[in-house]
């Protein structure tokens, strides 16, 4: 079933306090060398039959709606795996 | 500067009740077709300096401890952009 892969981070504007909490972290674990961390969110989608251009479309709409918060987040890739 | 990309999904054995949720709300909203959704996490991390081989192993340490929970999720890809 081919797979489409949705990239979601905040915007680059947006303060991100669980990437802070994470980049404060690392050094103190004993991971050196890391400026900044931002964290997002990746959605799998298992589509049923063929990912045409409309269905890509239409997901596209979906990721920009319903799976990030066009105020705060964007959308930053789209990817069609298919398996 | 360079930057690392963490992809971090839930193990498939895992049940993901963010992604069951959103999987129930697109039908709800008139995206028909997607069969199954999961939700995971994207890192972001820009690295100080040049990102060797060393430096990749590092991070993937990381990723498998501090920014994955081992127990439930999966690190499913380290990128390395160059920015």
């Amino acid at each position: 079933m081919p797979r489409v892969v949705v990239h979601v981070m905040p915007k680059p504007e947006i303060l991100d306090p669980q990437g802070k909490a994470v980049a404060a972290a690392l050094p103190r674990l004993g991971f050196e060398g890391i400026a900044s961390v931002r964290q997002g969110k990746r959605f799998e989608l298992e589509v049923e039959g063929e990912v045409t251009d409309e269905v890509l479309a239409s997901l596209r709409e979906a990721a920009e709606t319903l799976l990030s918060n066009p105020v705060i987040e964007d959308v930053v890739a789209l990817e069609v795996e298919d398996a």
